[in-house]
C-alpha cells in the first residue's frame, strides 16, 4: 500500500473496541491527511514517500476537547479576587459581575477581539495535542451577539491549524433585558435565532444550561424542538446544581451528550443508557466552584453510558486550558481511570461532537489526527499535575 | 546611576513592605546580576546601557519553588493507575509499591541518571518564571544514597539557570533494613549522615518528615540538634496527617519553615508566629490525597505567621511542576487571597529558604532575578488553571 508518511516504531493506543487498543510495535500510516493504516508493523506492506521513527514513543489520536465556552470577552479575575477577598457573591451580582459582565464585555467586543482574547486559550490545547476544540456561543444572548461569537469560534480553526466545531448556546441565562420573561427569550432564541444560525451554517449543534439558574425542562425541550426542525443535533448543560431531570429530557430527543451531571438520577442514567448519550465529565467546574457532589460514575460505568472528559473552559466557573488537567481532575475527584480518562478525551470526546466517522480513534478512514508523547507509560499522561510531555502533535497528516 | 540594562515602561510588584508593593510607572536597573533600582521612573537619574521596554507589562520577582522533592528515581504511575483501578494501598505496598519503590529506583539510579529524570521537572517549573527552587534528598536513605542524591540536586543549578537550594531529608522515612529500629536510622542520620553532608557541603539545611508514618517529635529533636551543631538550618514537614506538634517543636528550635500544616493547632501557630517560621502550603499534596482537612489559614493570618506556598513536587503524594497552578490551588481550596499567593511564591518563599537578603523582592541589592508577565491584571496568574503567561524570565540580570 503506498502512502504519503509513516510513523513506526511507536506504540499505539488506536481506542479501537471497549479499551484503549494498544499495539506495541506499531505504524500509522497517512495518505492526503487520512489514516490509511494503523496497526501492527508485521504483516503489512508499505510503500511510504517518507518514513517516521518514533524510537518507541506513544501516539494517541489527537486530544478532543467536546466542551468549551473558548470565546466570550473580558475575564473574571478581577472577581475572583474580589470573592477571594472576602466580597460575597450578592455584592459581586450587584456591582454587575458575574456572568452579566461577562455578556457585556463580549457584546462590547469585536469579531476580531473575540479571536484576538481566544487565541492564547486554544493555543494552551494546542500546545497539548489538542487536534479538536468544540467551541460554544452563549455569552452574546442577543441574534446579532450570538451569531459574531459563532463566526468566532469558526474564525479559530482558521487562525490555527485546529478542527473546531460550534455549539448555539443562546439558551445560556437569561439577559437583563429579558428579566422577567424567560418564555420570552425562550421563543426568540427558537424562532429568530436558531433559524438564523441555522442558515448561516455557523452551529454544528445547539446546546442550553438546564438549571434553576438557566432554564427550565420545558424550555429546553422547546430548545431541542426548534434544533430539530433546523436539522442540528443537540447537548445539555445538565445537573450541575440540581436535579431538573435534563439529561433524561436531553437523552429522549437523542442528545449527543449531557454534560456536568454531579446530580443525574438512575432515571437520567437509563434515559442516556437508552439513547446513546454521552455523558461529559467537566471536572475543572467541579473543582473551581468546590463542589462537592460527585457525578454518578459507578453508575454510568455500570449502564454503559460512554463518558468524556473536557476543560468546560470559561470565565467563570472553569478558567481551564489544560485537556491534560482536565483528566488528572478527573482520576482524582472523579475517580475515573486512567483508560476511562483517555477514552474520555479521544474516542468517546469524538462521540460527544457526532464525529464518530471522522476522528477519535486510529483507524483507517479517520484523519489523521495524532498526538505523540515523550513518556514511557500512558498512565503519565493522568498522573502528572501541570507537566506537558507532547513530543509532536499532528493534524491532517502534517 | 549608571546601569547594565533598565526595563522600563513596566508594572512592578516589589513585595516590599506587607503587601504586593506595586507600583505602576516602575522600572527595574540592574548592574552586575543585582538590582541597583527598582521603583517608579520618576525622580530617579539612570544612565542605562541597555534599555528594555516592557509595553506596560507586570514584572515579579522570579518565582521560588521553596519546596520540592524533585530528586528521585522511576516514577509511581503505574502505582496511580492501579489503585484507580481498584487495588489497594496495602496490596500495592506488599507487591514494594509506594515510597518503597521510590527508595529502590532512587537507589538503583545514577547521579546522572537522577539528574537527567529531574530535567524535564525543573524546566517545567523555569518555563513558569521560577528562579529559585529548593530540592530535597530523602529517597536514598543510606549515606551514600542521601550524598549522591543531593549531588544531584546541586548539579540541577549547573545544568541549568537557576537557583537551587538543597535540603537534606534523611529523617524523610524508615527504610527497610531499619525496620523496628527507628532510633538506630535516626542515629545514623546525626551521627554519620548530617555530618557528612556538612563536611560536603552538599546542603543548605535539614529536615524532617514528622509523622505517625514519619518519625516522632523526640526523633526529629535530635535530627534539629544534630543540624545545629554543623551549623545547618532546619525545617520540618509538620502535622500533615495528624498532629505530633511538630510545628511547635521545629518553631523551638528555630526553624526556617514548617510544611504542609492541616492539623496545626493554636499552640503551634503561637510558636510558629514567635519564631518567625513560615507556614509552608503545600496545596498539591492536599489535591492528590484528596484530603479533607484544612490547613488554618485564618489563625496563621491572624498571627502574622508568614505563609508561602510550594509545590511539594514528588511522585507519591504530589506529581505538581506548576507552581501556578499551586497557587489556583492554595486559593481554590485553602482560600489564600491573590496577595497571599503571590507573596507565597517569592517574599514568604525566599524567607522560608533563609534567603530573604539575596531574593525574593524587587529591590536594591537583592539579585535581578525576575519574572515579566503578559497579563493585565495580577489576579490572572492566579484565576487561570493551566495557563502560562510568562513572556520572560530573567536570572541573575539576564
Ligand atoms: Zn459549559
Ligand atoms: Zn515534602
Amino acid at each position: 500500500m503506498r502512502c504519503d508518511t509513516l510513523w513506526r516504531n511507536a506504540r499505539l493506543t488506536t481506542m479501537v473496541g471497549d479499551g484503549l487498543g494498544v499495539v506495541d510495535s506499531g505504524v500509522v500510516a497517512q495518505q492526503g491527511g487520512r489514516i490509511v493504516y494503523a496497526g501492527p508493523e508485521t504483516g503489512v506492506e508499505l510503500e511510504p514517500a517518507s518514513v517516521v521513527d518514533c524510537e518507541g514513543r506513544w501516539i494517541t489520536p489527537g486530544l478532543i476537547d467536546c466542551h468549551t465556552h473558548l470565546i466570550y470577552g473580558g475575564d473574571r479575575a478581577a472577581e475572583f479576587e474580589q470573592r477571594l477577598a472576602g466580597t460575597s457573591y450578592e455584592e459581586i451580582a450587584r456591582a454587575g459581575g458575574g456572568i452579566v459582565s461577562t455578556m457585556r464585555a463580549t457584546r462590547a467586543s469585536s469579531e476580531e477581539a473575540l479571536v484576538d482574547t481566544a487565541l492564547p486559550r486554544l493555543d494552551a490545547l494546542i500546545a497539548e495535542g489538542v487536534t479538536t476544540v468544540e467551541v460554544k456561543s452563549g455569552y452574546g444572548l442577543s441574534t446579532a451577539d450570538e451569531l459574531k461569537s459563532l463566526r468566532a469560534a469558526r474564525a479559530l480553526g482558521v487562525q490555527r491549524d485546529v478542527r473546531v466545531t460550534t455549539t448555539f448556546l443562546g439558551a445560556h441565562a437569561l439577559p437583563l433585558e429579558w428579566a422577567g420573561d424567560p418564555d420570552g427569550y425562550i421563543a426568540l432564541v427558537c424562532d429568530e435565532m436558531i433559524p438564523a444560525v441555522a442558515e448561516a451554517g455557523l452551529a454544528d449543534a445547539v446546546d442550553a444550561f438546564c438549571e434553576g439558574i438557566g432554564f427550565s425542562a420545558a424550555q429546553v425541550a422547546r430548545v431541542f424542538a426548534a434544533a430539530r426542525r433546523h436539522g442540528l443535533p443537540i447537548k445539555l448543560h445538565a445537573e450541575q446544581l440540581s436535579n431538573l431531570h435534563g439529561a433524561k429530557i436531553a437523552a429522549q430527543h437523542g442528545a449527543l451528550s449531557a454534560d456536568h451531571l454531579e446530580w443525574l438520577d438512575d432515571a437520567g442514567i437509563a434515559a442516556m443508557a437508552a439513547s446513546g448519550t454521552v455523558a461529559t465529565l467537566l471536572p475543572g467546574a467541579f473543582y473551581f466552584t468546590r463542589e462537592t457532589k460527585l457525578p454518578p460514575v459507578d453508575a454510568l460505568r455500570s449502564a454503559g453510558v460512554p463518558i468524556a472528559v473536557a476543560t468546560d473552559c470559561n470565565p467563570g466557573t472553569s478558567p481551564l486550558t489544560s485537556i491534560l488537567l482536565a483528566m488528572n481532575m478527573a482520576a482524582t475527584f472523579f475517580r475515573l481511570t486512567v483508560d476511562e480518562c483517555l477514552r474520555g478525551v479521544t474516542v468517546n470526546a469524538a462521540r460527544a461532537l457526532g464525529l464518530s466517522d471522522t476522528i477519535g480513534t486510529l483507524e483507517a478512514g479517520k484523519a489523521c489526527d495524532l498526538a505523540i508523547w515523550d513518556i514511557e507509560r500512558l498512565a503519565e499522561l493522568v498522573y502528572r499535575i501541570g507537566f506537558n510531555p507532547l513530543h509532536q502533535r499532528i493534524r491532517n497528516g502534517r
